[in-house]
């Protein structure tokens, strides 16, 4: 069991190494992530954030984007659904029932269940039937990162009959699950984000969490931190891809790019050029990853607040992930288009594949469009108002 | 046979429509593009550089280029072939021995020849060997764009002991060419890029076209056209690739980006910073295809010229295609890039394949340096001095 | 009498070698121009837009802006008010007395005239009250350009009580009209682009122009053209004191700037980035200086066909005049910012004034706010919509 | 005597205000800033970086740099100079003569001596000629900034004829000392940075600190401190600036800025556009700001660590501080700029004085060229390579 922060970030590092040997013939495949998971489970850190009197690591959620970040740099995709799972699994917490979730961490820990999650905002709602104490659930959602490889999918669902809606957690195993396995996209090819089908599938009382109160009337700010967290990861995936980029850009720089015939110099490493473009993606990476741990401290300290958590605190919170947000996004696409300034064109074969970084950068960064957020942020400072809870703010 | 512009235009917006259909999974499959040349001999484009009188279309190099630029737009691999087609045959008549160069024409316009070109300066050059009042020719070349589909192969070689320097044409068909099909590039994938090899291949007294003069002590002006027009085709491709992205961005926004929740309008096509962003991109296109379109118009008035081009006249040409160059360089980055921004994260799928005008731009963009045309320009700015002619300049 | 464009240009070089020696003096001092557009009448500069049947130099719009375009250069307030002198005088003819126009513009060449504007259409209106067959004028209006240097204004108002809209045309000079001087802004500071208030004053029936039908339902294409117009000049507006900052920047580079200690290089002249950053700052000025004479050269083609002037041509024109705006603005204002990289912390004095490239740019640029440029230029490009005929448009 | 972080806080903020009233008539007087240093000094915050054995404030540079924050928000000369009257009394200790510090501040808590400097590395050195146990100096400095207000000024000089270099402190009011108060410049006008001369002043043997070892040979990490704290000084100055900025545009959205015409709300609160580049701005300015303090706390723990502090570990903070200045410098320039897009073409009048943001960015930002720490920056990465102790790095 891994139950300090140093080890689990020494696990990371050995797995990133692994990842980034085959990173480009995993990227042309664009397979199902089972073995980059099951390498992640061996290593023990999918129970890293579970509490330790609960048989996890017990490490907070700072620790945790830290072990996060090398696999990030390595293999953005599976950076990207260990992340999810850390947040799917988590999240469980943040509604009515957290009665339930004790087991379903312990379990996670016991186990060492990979948690995906079936919660895209934008497709028509799961439904639920009343079955016994539990429910049956049907429908279908889209972009469901990590269900595909998962042990357990959080989600939620609308009783048939009632309209209630419920914070659920589906066996990603149970029958009438299926996974089309229609990822088939240009960039974060490996992070599992396909659709996922239930059809009529057992949803024991155990795994029912009851209302989740993110948004609306009845909003409750601990309860409404989920999609901040989700805001606050594509942030991390941002930052940690543009470091990726310019590690790779960087390695080919000082190993293979030949100096300029008229640059005057007898080396790429010291064209003046190369520097100075090297120097400003570094300097941008920076300040975003700055930004983004302040706004990881801000969320780390609102999660041990829990329900006492204020609406100005979740503000303040809000604001400041949003800004990261927005910042890294400039940032994650300016580096890894630029970073090819470093290379040249002999880089650009696909052996070398370092289009993949921008790939993942352009289709992370859709994820919800940036400039709402920007005017969310404008808002705030013109009028003093929080953004309004919902799902993607 | 095609002798007007119109006609010519309008075959190669049929030519487009043809290749926009397929162009993902050509993109994907990455061949050789034998099909899509024989597509535009078979619609008469490929000698309609040629002069009217050796049986061509007798269109100069402005035509020319408008004729290309919808096939850019569509398949930018296909229409960089295409350009530098017309620029392989063309550039035969800046050596020496021009009285050999009607035949080449000639035959160009009888059999439908597709040129190719073996030139790239920052390899080893080839050798030549006497044999009979020709040589024989051995060598590799590597970023041979359009070598693989070419009839004829323009190409230069060093006779071995004199070290005397001739241009020669190949044929591409002989004993002895070899292409490896090696070019697995993440971008232009279908421009026929990759190496050719050349073992003992047979080059006839009528292949062999003497002095080039671009560069050095006989520097000729008219001589080193032949660099400044790769220049100024690039800087075509940059405007076709950003008008490509720009026109299937619109056309997808058109009809699937779905309004975005909290954007307040009900249709995409209202959306305040789609519409705003498209338009800073349209503007940024237009800005490079004006002064792409006045460096041609200043570069097919330098080719009427002929022998007589002066050095200030060559000098002014260059620096305007230079600056063509930089500023176009800039545009279909960001533009590629950028219209995204119009489509979401929907568009990402493969099947739409819209990540290839940013593979495409990022790869030809890296053809040489940018910067360093940047200081070209700069030196010329401050110090009067034109770029000193060389294989890049 | 200037009768051709090659001495207008002449003689606006010459202004502009005059302006420029002491344009830093002036512009600190913040006076109304007398004495510069003294100098621009007296080098027979006012009316050589004036047709040559009627005295005037007989030039046509491509050839006066090339004619600004020097003044500009030098001394972008100058190169202001003279731009909005030309079109002052020419937009009368876009009214429905059109023969009422003769006249004017013979006494424009006779007198040497000068014409400012009092149209700012976000004030409220002037009132007219008749007064034998012509009226009284009474009102303020801000931003009139010109206007305290006029012989003639150029105005519209209207009619009390009926509430008719007329164009007319006020005498600068005559009693009721006052000049508050109140133009103390941080750029275009000697543009004379303070108020001007009018007390009852006399406008003969030689001065009513009719109506203009420049938008609204009865809109007509050439009648339109004033506000495309005063589109196109600010984009000349910006184009020009690109050039100027680029001319300062490189004539301080030249003679002044250090190398810098770690450059590796013994003169200013030779420091990579300074030259890297010189080609790309004239780069993007070219590109939009190109992209303004496409649309310079499509509007003076529109004045020549008159009210044969479609509904089409006019919305390509105008898309073509809106993409030069977008694009320009971007360009003047990273420009003047950037061009300081060439000259370092010793070139802020101010006795330099450098400065003020980017205090007109920045103040000239917001005339109307740029981005509902780019949104109606991505509403074209989306849905083919021209922008609606309208104040800005 | 002000001993805590908030109380300086409070008093800061107090200052600000009241400075924040007239600083657009003190940047056109262009005065010495006497009255302002007389207000801080009166407001006790200049001996809070003192140790509180020594009767000063005790803070640390964290808190003394979060003291400075508001006032460079208000007017960024006075926090220019008050942040270098911080440094320019610490930077006394890195010296070889630490023993003779202890006097200088005590007598700084005691008498609110404000200091200045005098160690424009560009000028010609200061010539120090041995008289009794002290010296006399002569020469020139020029960019002295603060000097002209300055009780003390620290500088170093060389020995006439032995060449040693030393670094020693003046007093501001001796006789020989003047201050042609010639910062005539663009920006940062109340800076008091123009040049001052010696004319054989006496320099007691008190006000011998010895040699710096600063670089060279004889380099020591905690002597070279001086210079990177320059450079970590200039990256608060660029972010306190574009808060300024932001906060000043963003006042005048709120109660000046009208709705534009076609934007179809009634409210420029509620413009989308200005909402979103708002939030573009803030976004930019947060992540400038998260490295800049995360380079702070590597500055104040490396202070901690005095003359322990190691080779790598002066590295790292050198790297972590350039990258600082490379981003905020960006960022400073673009949010002056585009600040206005908020407020539109009526906030550039001269009672506004909305310009100076930029006027001062666009100096200050000049102070070393930042594409050169961009170098420093690229070479880290690539070889890593610590940036050469040096006059600016």
């Amino acid at each position: 069991m891994i139950t300090t922060e140093e080890e689990a970030v020494a696990a990371a590092e050995r797995i990133a190494e692994r990842l980034r040997e085959d990173v480009v013939a995993r990227d042309a495949a664009n397979e199902n992530p089972d073995r980059e998971v099951q390498l992640i489970r061996e290593a023990g850190l999918l129970p890293i954030l579970v509490p330790a009197e609960l048989g996890g690591g017990g490490l907070d959620w700072s620790a945790v984007l830290r072990v996060v970040r090398p696999i990030l740099r390595a293999d953005a995709s599976i950076g990207h659904v260990l992340a999810y799972h850390y947040l799917n699994s988590w999240r469980t917490i943040l509604n009515d029932r957290s009665d339930r979730v004790h087991d379903l961490w312990a379990d996670t820990a016991r186990h060492g269940w990979f948690w995906g999650g079936a919660g895209n905002p934008r497709d028509e709602g799961l439904v639920l039937t009343p079955d016994g104490d539990g429910y049956r659930v049907s429908g279908r959602k889209f972009f469901a990162t990590g269900a595909s490889v998962a042990d357990r999918i959080t989600a939620s669902g609308t009783v048939a009959g009632t309209g209630e809606k419920l914070a659920i957690v589906i066996d990603g195993r149970a029958d009438g699950v299926t996974h089309p396995l229609d990822w088939q996209n240009m960039g974060q090819r490996l992070s599992a984000s396909g659709s996922v089908t239930f059809e009529n599938v057992a949803v024991p009382a155990a795994h029912v969490l009851g209302a989740s109160d993110q948004e609306g009337a009845g909003y409750r700010p601990f309860a409404s931190l989920s999609i901040l967290f989700f805001q606050l990861l594509l942030s991390h995936l941002h930052v940690g891809i543009a470091e990726g980029a310019i590690e790779a850009a960087a390695g080919y720089a000082r190993s293979a790019t030949k100096p300029w015939p008229t640059s005057g110099v007898d080396s790429a490493l010291k064209d003046p050029y190369i520097l100075g473009t090297l120097g400003e993606l570094v300097a941008a990476t920076r300040a975003s990853d700055a930004l983004v741990w302040r706004a990881t401290e801000l969320a780390t300290a609102a999660v041990a607040k829990g329900w006492d958590l204020t609406d100005g605190e979740r503000g303040e919170l809000a604001i400041e992930i949003t800004a990261a947000k927005v910042d890294s996004t400039r940032t994650v696409l300016d580096v890894t288009s630029r970073a090819f300034e470093l290379t040249g064109a002999r880089a650009t074969t696909t052996s070398h594949g370092f289009d993949r970084f921008w790939r993942n950068a352009r289709t992370i960064t859709l994820h919800d469009p940036v400039v709402y957020k920007s005017k969310e942020l404008g808002e705030y400072v013109l009028t003093g108002a929080y953004p309004t809870p919902s799902k993607y703010s």
